[in-house]
């Protein structure tokens, strides 16, 4: 595969709604890195909100930033030190590295090691060629496509999601919102046992969608948690054991808290805002709240999982759009996506 | 429908194979119990044990007992306080009450109550008529034979057993012994998400029979344990999470620990002998052994699960036995089955 | 010791700030009932809010209710079926007792059994005489007081504060308010191994009875939850693994999740307000946000580690007030107690 | 500090027995090295083990090695990228350094880093100068001496035991064979709130010793495990939560297993041999075995306690040797330490 440095572009964000492709560097590779021509990069809630706001969820963009951190790719070049890849070999990029040194790493949270916070770890990978280093590297597995082995940073964060959770065989759980995130949790949460989920969203077409994806009862949410939670509760015949947010919204937390049972768990998939919330209902009930922050160390879990098949990622996918019109992908997200849940960004047209 | 209690007969074991089909009494149900017709009774290999040894695990037997514990029946009557069950209602009976009043009960451990030790807990099953406590009777789902419901018990050890070994999605297992407990393990450890699960026994008609009920690899065991867990590890690719020995022998033990991957565990679903282990290598290794007593608090969500049709329980039964031929039940145990997992008393018959 | 029925006498409430000592009829206690003279009943702090509000946390008092739950006595007699205890037993009585059937109980969650929802349990013991069933009744500990073992109630659910939150030896942890919860969570997590505590409040009066109860930094809370946050940050040494909040309020809450470290948790020992929090700052550092209801089940151990002498609720007393004058205790709690954290009524007086 | 490299010496084993002290080189420390002048090094029964056995646990030596892995040391020198350290610091050398790469690193197990295999990972440190990587050295608090700094590696080990455990306030413990290991043990669990001890020994002298270390029952071994347990149920008032075996003996795992409570804990703190258990009671019990590799993540914690002052690492020592004389140390172990636990060799001498 021949690879033109000098023609390497990016899409690069500026401020609120601003995005630029752009002419970007290639350096050669550093002895531990793999040198990569990126193939489909999907379009994250969180790749949306820096566009939208042109902020790290408040904080201003510190500096120009290319987005993207779903992406697969096929090494062109390697550096001395790797062992594990050779150009050609397809490739899931890990984002946000960890610096394996600081006390979170040392606890076995490297997902959340405070040299990378949020937002903070350098640019991403909407480019056409990218470094990156081996040891955050990882083979796509022979029976997964170029878009969805793209995917397996969203599926490690669902896998991670559920593992959180700890639901076990014949559990039952509620999943409120059913976007990217949600369906995902979904599929995970079918894998780990659930017998029964119950997929709530606004929108009753995203609801139609999310039934494609899998046997689930549905429950399409209307402005009053506490009703909601009671319809949740009448379709799954009992209050789950979990109730997960994947809508990081006030009323999307609201719910789950009044959904889960006593005892139970409410896990708060994606980045909740500041908001007020029925904290006396979940203290009387004993109901507790778990925060997810990326993939915990599910990745080879994830990975192992995919191989087998079991995952239907491919129907997860809406539309594809090519690099130099990465903005198209963001006024789609506006609109609101008809069928499939991702966007992926083809780097390679 | 119509019970004729001075008809009543009883399977009552009297010492090493020496089971006698008596007649036996029928009481009123006291208030908070329910009078059943039994229908379908499961052979435990505990059954055998008792059978075979005359003997509680080597503590002779205090007096006749009869036996059976997987159970499904028909309520006759029910006691004046009893509330959740009428006649005609297809039940359930959950083996071994607890006392809801010892230390272990306190802690929400009743499965290992003891007040129910092991084998005296008074007499099973196997009869026309019995009563039996409401509170440990359970409505069979409509999507259940008699057959399957009778094995909801041995059901619920197979998902506890998951429980316990804290399988996730992902993750791989090994189980040592393909019989009855073997396979339900397997069947819960495929629900629970696990992605590639070996099956091991020294009878390659069992494999062939594990291998009707789900996706797995098998692996003939050899005389040299520590070579059977390298071929394991061949056929998983790694050494897995788990290893369970469903085949409560020293050298299935000892397959388990050689198999287990660092920091990984044993689960012993099912009682283990006393006998000599490979300590050493569980120690350097840092491989914790898990037992599992009967349960643990997994009815609920063992009913949950079997209500969705995912759990195979029909193809588990090889064979079926009327009560008056239990000791044909044993016989074929001896000899072996050539299909199927469990032999069924029929105690209509 | 002889009991007159019929002088027996109640404090009961009736509506905001409405509490009325009454005679109260007693009965026979049943079959497996003892019958106790009460000895001393703790104030907590949800006595005061029933009180203060006249409502159970915002639903109107069903009917007049006998407030009090923290209650040592001395048996007087004892129902037919009674085996534990006889006439003359010092005794601590249990509140809220769990049902053993709901979904809950069966769990082994009983503390948060759904038949004993918050307040809706029945009478209370601020009385001279009261029945009680003999299974959540607990013998006091001979080298405890009667007013320490009235106390034996709000130390478990220091234990179970301290449980939930899964301190381990060398852990640093903050507490957010230092009142007889917030005193009771500290002496649990010194003894459960917490390196370092960091006691905080807003009245410096407070802070200097807190250490006297032990060895703890303190911080003197300011109107910034987050600049409180960075000055315990530095009394500690760095952030720690567990904040708990023992102030209820939405600022002490939005302290303890500024408080805790990455990956840390954030205890609510106490019933938390419907409030607004950061839950942004929790969501990306993977703070957890756990509840406690009442005492787990942590009562064998809570007597265990008292036996041992190695806690002083002693020196948790600020005063005492007889029966007949419940009401000064009220008034004392709305000026602020001097010294010590709990009143305790007397009710022999 | 002048350092005089040509001067160096080491204590190196050849084989059983058989340890030379012997003149070996010292190199300039790498970039990421400090260079340490080692003071005090703990000695291990690890270490008397290769002494006596001339084997890494039964595997031949592969060449003649350094001993020592309990250590405190000035630093002299550093590497270029060092950036904690600076010549006069005083330090503990963590032994084993992890690789961060393998999957058992990566889930947050680096203690069973699988590139360390047992005795595998290099020389130890009974020398006068050693380089060791930064990354796995720390600084010695200041309240302790140079010897309580060598013990800081046994006390996280006890510290890790104890975490393993779970045991939490109000539990109690037993804890088979007092001698180092046991002691840490003891200490530990006694800061993780050990309501009760029952120490175990077959020599009544370290029973006397063990009691000048801390408030505990004990109990004298005899030959029969089971009316060993008995004993210990009775000095404790009931079978404990957990049992420790420290002995690293058949007959001292045996009793820990008669000892633990139902569904409680058998914790390996040191390296069982290949042997015979009573698993039949283990199984019917549901009583885990749990086994404990190195210090897990526990030195952050395990040394934040140390500073309080609350541990007595000093009463530990029994006697100090100098480096020339490290095979006294192991003559002495053979005779038995009459008082104190560990022997301390001192390599400035």
């Amino acid at each position: 595969m021949e690879v033109d440095a000098s023609s390497n572009i990016a899409a690069v964000l500026y401020g609120p709604e601003t995005l630029k492709i752009e002419s970007w560097p290639v350096e050669e590779p550093h002895e531990g890195e793999i040198q990569a021509k990126i193939q489909s990069v999907g379009v994250c809630g969180t790749d949306f909100h820096y566009w939208k706001s042109g902020t790290l969820f408040g904080t201003p963009l510190p500096k120009p930033m290319v987005l993207g951190h779903e992406t697969s790719a096929i090494v062109v070049k390697v550096g001395s030190a790797v062992t594990k890849f050779k150009p050609g070999d397809k490739v899931h990029l890990i984002p946000a590295p960890s610096c394996h040194k600081c006390a979170t790493c040392y606890e076995g949270k490297a997902h959340n090691c405070q040299a990378i916070k949020l937002g903070l770890h350098g640019h991403g990978h909407l480019r056409r060629i990218c470094n990156h280093p081996e040891e955050f590297t990882v083979k796509i597995p022979d029976n997964l496509s170029l878009d969805e082995g793209a995917l397996m940073e969203p599926w490690a964060v669902g896998v991670y999601s559920v593992e959180r959770s700890g639901i076990t065989v014949g559990q039952n759980c509620a999943i409120i919102g059913s976007g990217a995130v949600g369906i995902l949790v979904f599929l995970a949460a079918k894998l780990a046992g659930a017998a029964n989920v119950c997929i709530v969203d606004i929108d009753e077409a995203k609801l139609k969608s999310a039934q494609k994806m899998g046997e689930c009862v549905t429950v399409l949410a209307g402005s009053d948690p506490k009703e909601t939670a009671q319809r949740i509760e009448e379709k799954l015949g009992g209050k789950p054991d979990v109730a997960f947010d994947a809508s990081c919204s006030q009323i999307g937390i609201t719910t789950a808290i009044y959904t889960a049972k006593p005892c139970g768990k409410v896990v708060l998939a994606g980045l909740a805002p500041d908001c007020t919330l029925p904290m006396r209902h979940a203290a009387i009930n004993e109901i507790d709240i778990i925060n997810v922050v990326r993939f915990g160390s599910c990745y080879p879990r994830a990975i192992e999982i995919l191989k087998t098949g079991k995952v239907d990622l491919k129907s997860m996918i809406a539309m594809r759009k090519p690099l130099e019109k990465t903005d198209e992908a963001f006024q789609e997200m506006i609109k609101g996506l008809k069928s499939g849940f991702k966007i992926i960004i083809d780097c390679t047209m």
